[in-house]
């Protein structure tokens, strides 16, 4: 009879021997430990009071103290993402165990300088993107709402930061941020997804963007809505080759509804409609209405 | 080369400048802070609690201690609550930043006030939810199961809440309490929704719920169904008119299955059934059966 | 006038008479608890840590010392576990509300040390859909990343413990666990459900697998399927059967695309592909290939 | 050279074979943890709420809310209280391991009961003990700030629930309060020390109230008074004998000032003075006014 | 028998029946909350980091990032501590319940923007504090290891501010201030008392200094040195008048070794020496040497 | 009329122009921050734990797995400690910047390694002193009672745990961690300090043992004893010469009463007993008693 008070000493050892793990453990790079979710969260509460200030975090925002706080928030962003991004790239790393390796070295810094001096054009677009959502949604009856509680909001700041970051090369730290806020919202954008000037997703549940999607000015999506990839070429080993263009491309002032799907590297031309649980696989022309071909109920 | 070390003092001025963010930052009035998602979290804590005693927060509720317990919370309850419903109404007032204005001062306490009063009849919606989701799905083991640990107890939990909010006229917090759950469960229930008695949604996520539906008892629906808006009436500026209904009525004892999409101010007849997928703009009359009309595979 | 700040007795007393509560209150057995959702995210995080180390918790795991780490988290995983399996032991006894029954005080144990002992297999399997993830994903460029950051991943974790406690018949705790993953990732997994090696859900959300489904190996699902059930038969009361085999078999290397739905206890042959938005509710043969027979656009 | 990086195993070894710890480890009895100060904490704050409402954890206390709150608190401090003091009875119980003793059992609850019960008197005492330090310090400015903030109170409060807890026979417990307040103010009274109505410590640091104290109504002491014990009658062993009485006896009105030490089973007759730094060890007749002997400077 | 699960009703109602807890209740004022020890604990640090940026809180303090954390900080300590300055006003407060006086209304904005333009001179005081710590302790090992950890330092920062406060009349708050410095460092110095530049207290624990005390400059105390009153003045109703100078003054360059007691409103000549235990209650001219008149062992 | 909602421009730049701050302001040198109190408390809390298992920490230590936690612990420990003794060298540093110097790149892991290697000889110290105080404390009820809750135990764990690091060179920790156990207790142990087997100090608070102190085995000290030096040598410049043997020697089984003062390089031979309030400048031959030699009252 076991004796349900201790721990199994063989089910320890085969957790241990080294044999049993390879696959699972995962043994550091430059004595750097794993990135922290903790400290990805503050530093998007950060920058999310940098680009909306008065809306989160301090609330008596004035003319008088507005630079003081921007400074020290970013002073701070910079502090504590130049850490997270180090974390980021030795994960990644390939090289020997114990030295610092020049790129983990040098890169996390440049990177999130870079993000910083970015910042006043992600704010701009933020700002276009709130605007979208008050106008896009009849049931926002404030503009501030909209970027104090809307989830298109809060996954589009998650988005446009980790979206930068991934321009300048940054591993691994994109996609965690990315996933934040698909944890949060149910909207998941890849962090490569290229998107422009006032873009509104209502409800959002189930939105899914792929890594190499284009996506336009003034386009709004509803939720369920699946912009992905149709098949991948496969190397000669049989697995998928990365890195290749193959979501769709949305020009501007498309509109697609709750449930459809847009698979491959087509083109909605500008101005379109995709109605709800359309099903689509081809490029269509600018100012296609494109609907269920099938009799309704 | 830049000093990747420093806070780059252009990118604060850029942020700063008095034009750079009109938009994008919410200056406060009658020196009242922004609402606080962890206020409202502890209140909707106290309120399960209240609801359902014994499941959440102290778990050894006995006849003696039960009164002790409510009052103790209802009190607290209607002191956070006023503060938090202020700040909804300060956020949204558009008087003078610095006098604190009629409406501002009276109607917290009062809307406050309205919800401890309808408590007990939320209870009996609430309860007769929980015994919605233990008859309608045949994997609930027990009753309090569902109450314990069912998305769709925590939406409607929230829902009712925000729902009495709503009608009393409380700005932006009623939507806030509805992201909450949202965030949680997937399932997007806008606070003006008015849901009768019974109501249970299985699994949930994907499902939206929009602001001016009207929903009878003994409903059901499946995850990704969507009871929407087909499209907004534009006032002369060409803005979708806030307000108007536009959203299904379904009647008494209507099973809406997944991925099912219902769209405009239709009326869905009482006892009706709406398959899996189906895509319908129409109203259809009492005991209709609506599946997809194509040949399955 | 009513006196705003004064909680209303009659409200309490409404919400507190005996008869105005008997559904919504829950009474306590054997002087224990609810089982507690932090101490369930605890137990879950040293579990995740003790599948994969180095890769949550602590980071400096090497061969010298992970064995001290993994026994002293198995350890604690026995010690906090068995106290959370008693309190759902508890909940759903039906014996005297004092005396603790045999089984509530000889199980929780017994069950805590079989997940102990199941755990090496059940990070074989992880390990495995790891891999799976990293291979079916083309945008995924590390294996551990998809450790790391993947919902599938996090999900798979969740629900492989899950199902281990479910089979060893716990009652409640399962479901907690599965609904804490449900609640991050929108992947709706039935503890009950059986699922092969090398299972890969991309995007995750809206998914919803059902108690009684079998899925062999090599299976991938997308985004928002749904394998459901497709009616229930009814007892004599009219209530649904519980535990009645009534979800899809799915046989080893099916692919399942975005938005299909699979109701029924139906069988996908080995090596069948399901399209996206396919409704399926027949068995196919191996090697199927089932789109949607509809024209597109 | 020893790996810097690597836990010496010989060093895990030195400290974990079975020889090595004998007096070092405890092995707990009954599957029961340590007490906790966490808990103790709480009970503590609920305690000081109830006795001072509105002074400590809610503001907002009404003569129509203070039942609930003070009925919810007792509650909670009865269950949380009943489980420590069990963790106190099992740390000092000397019988078998596993099964759980009637003393251990029973005496917790009963004991927890008792204090509640004996709350409205010791109310009353501490009432009494802020109106000293009210009128016996020039720099208080009203009642309630001595409530609020002064040590003297804070020592108080652990001292009367400590010594009501001591008389009932609880271990370990009623000293870990002690210690909590002798931490916090630097006044260490022993629970066993009997105090009588309108006690007052000024400043208080360094004051030391041994076990077998007696102290009458309306005594005062200043910082660094000593009322201690002589010497301790040894057993055959040549081990002090625990239990005698040693330490003085200060009837009614007796003031100590700063420094003096008082040692021995002694009594200071009511109204006596002791100055500054006297030292005594031996009983004065009331109205005594005991100075330092020596020539001042 | 007692049914010792059950808070005994009786109990409740002894406690919360309006005749029993008269002086034991505190009824609110304005409807402000008592103040609260987290947030002055929050400002206390933020005035720390203020006068010794880099030493707490943010450790990367650099020319340029400097005046962004120290305007932050400012802004903050102007926000919150007008709060809690409010609360303190209303807790002391006579007027009616409801309506907020002209008192409570504007002068805790006035104190708190009269700290905020003492903080350059507190800084300069407490910077050579810092310095007296170094050079008169031989343990010293470094300037900055004085200001990180000595507790002369940490009591002096919080004696600074609150008198301060205490200066411009603000109730309560200074006193709590003293008083969590009081139990972390047993140095119990009242905000009343005026302190030149470079004073130092070594080891401190024990040390009192009360309200109506004046330090010079250079002067040094060791620990459980008291500088108390010798007796108070009674009013017509025997209670002690309250605010009369009763403590001693110490002119420049005077040290007192431990253990020393001086009392009353008495003159300690500049550069004398007061040995350890030495009770003094006369004034002694400048450059005096008092020791212990006893013969030593 | 100054606008108080404004942070004055003036004060912040009389804070920060870079002539106002030079004592106060601390750059940090090698990139690295202060030492963090939160984490050496964390350090402790481990240690204690490992000292003395199941009383800190994890209560159900068996035989079985004590040497998991041991292990794991000491891991933590090593990790956690290294990083924080880096702070402290890099605090200390006098190189350049920017460029990390060899001692503080490889002496902290060294230091670090020496303490995980001292311990099996400071826990059998620590069993000892907590005998000691058993033995010496007619108080005392049980062994583990003064382990789990004696001020006298927790100031010499982090005292002998602190020592080690001070003889090994560690700047500045070993103060920090002398000042946490002296905020608690009021017992204020230099780090210096070189204590002998089965030390006790009873009730403690005031208590002050000098950096150069060396004391023997069975030496027992009651509240207030200071152990300090009798002046201090001065260098040319006039600062006191820092680490000369300054403080006193005591030998084995030495007593000294509470309020004793011994000051200066003076010897107490063994089995000696000091008085209480006794002041002590000379040595004094083996098995002296010392007392007041004034007249008591």
């Amino acid at each position: 009879m076991p004796n349900y008070e201790t721990v199994p000493r063989d089910v320890v050892e085969a957790l241990c021997v080294p044999g049993s793990y390879q696959t699972a453990v995962h043994f550091g790079r430059h004595n750097t430990p794993m990135p922290s979710l903790e400290a990805l969260a503050e530093i998007m509460e950060l920058l999310r009071a940098i680009v909306f200030p008065g809306y989160f975090m301090e609330s008596d925002i004035t003319p008088d103290n507005i630079t003081y706080y921007t400074g020290a928030k970013l002073d701070k962003v910079l502090f504590l993402l130049t850490e997270q991004l180090k974390r980021g790239y030795c994960f990644f790393c390939e090289t020997s165990l114990e030295q610092m390796c020049p790129t983990c070295a040098s890169k996390p810094q440049e990177n999130a300088y870079e993000l910083i001096r970015a910042l006043p054009d992600i704010r701009r677009l933020l700002a276009l993107d709130a605007l979208a959502a008050y106008e896009g949604d009849p049931a926002a009856t404030r503009y501030g709402e909209t970027v104090f509680c809307y989830p298109s909001i809060r996954v589009m700041i998650n988005h446009r930061i980790a979206h930068q970051l991934y321009k300048t090369g940054v591993p691994l730290i994109p996609r965690m941020i990315s996933e934040m806020a698909h944890s949060a919202t149910g909207i998941d954008i890849h962090p490569g997804a290229q998107i422009g000037e006032k873009f509104f997703i209502d409800h959002g549940t189930g939105v899914v963007i792929g890594e190499t999607c284009v996506i336009g000015n003034n386009v709004k999506l509803y939720q369920n809505v699946t912009l992905g990839a149709k098949s991948f070429p496969l190397d000669e080993h049989g697995n998928p080759i990365k890195g290749i263009p193959r979501h769709p491309i949305l020009q501007d002032n498309v509109i697609v509804y709750a449930g459809a799907t847009i698979l491959g590297r087509v083109t909605i031309g500008a101005g379109s409609t995709v109605g709800g649980n359309v099903w689509l696989t081809k490029s269509v022309p600018p100012n296609s209405k494109i609907t269920r071909p099938i009799t309704e109920v």
